[in-house]
């Protein structure tokens, strides 16, 4: 399990990385060169269409930040954990949501395959 | 969604398969030939390590036949969804779990990353 919530925390790094620098290293860090991101708005690979989709939903959710919420709940080399985003000022939450990650041999991300189970305005 | 939802069918009807034949076609026509299904007991790839583990929890459950609850949720190429073990005898359910798949380009299951939200004694 160890690998895996290794793992998970390099994922909630990736998508709270402060600025382009951070986050294009924070995305290394996380995911494989090939490494895949699939959620209902998004299915793309590798390192710069990784990191070009979090700083889009960034330039969409200015001052929140992507939080666990309950644990992680892993095997093999796969585990699911859930997330909210979560206003920095006053702790507001427009989403929250549901990821599958698998694990390359490296220990990096190699695939995540991401749902919505609350999305703004619903 | 809908190759998606053909895909769960296709899933269900390879857990409920009731004899070895039936269960070999199911999976030949749920799983591309190299698919994978990992849960927390079994990491297998290939119809036959496909059948195998599949047989191998008929064994351990006989009369017992695995149920969709909720509906599918999927967009691009995959797809999560809760299942019930229920008993055919009296509806009891000793467990019940969450996947989630992956299509191949055929339409066939490529992977499936299962975990379990309840459990016999749990």
């Amino acid at each position: 399990m160890s690998n895996l919530k290794t793992a998970v925390e390099r994922y909630f790094a990736a998508w709270n990385a402060q600025d382009a620098e951070a986050l294009r290293k924070a995305v290394a860090e996380a995911w494989t060169e090939d490494g895949t991101y699939t959620d209902p708005m998004a299915d793309v690979r590798g390192h710069d269409q990784l990191a070009a989709t979090i700083a889009a939903v960034h330039e969409q959710f200015p001052g929140f930040e992507f939080r666990m919420t309950g644990e992680v709940d892993g095997h093999h080399h796969t585990a699911r954990f859930t997330w909210d985003l979560v206003s920095t000022a006053d702790g507001s939450s427009p989403a929250a949501g549901f990821d599958v990650i698998t694990l390359a041999g490296d220990g990096r991300i190699a695939s995540v395959l991401g749902f919505l189970d609350r999305v703004p305005g619903a």
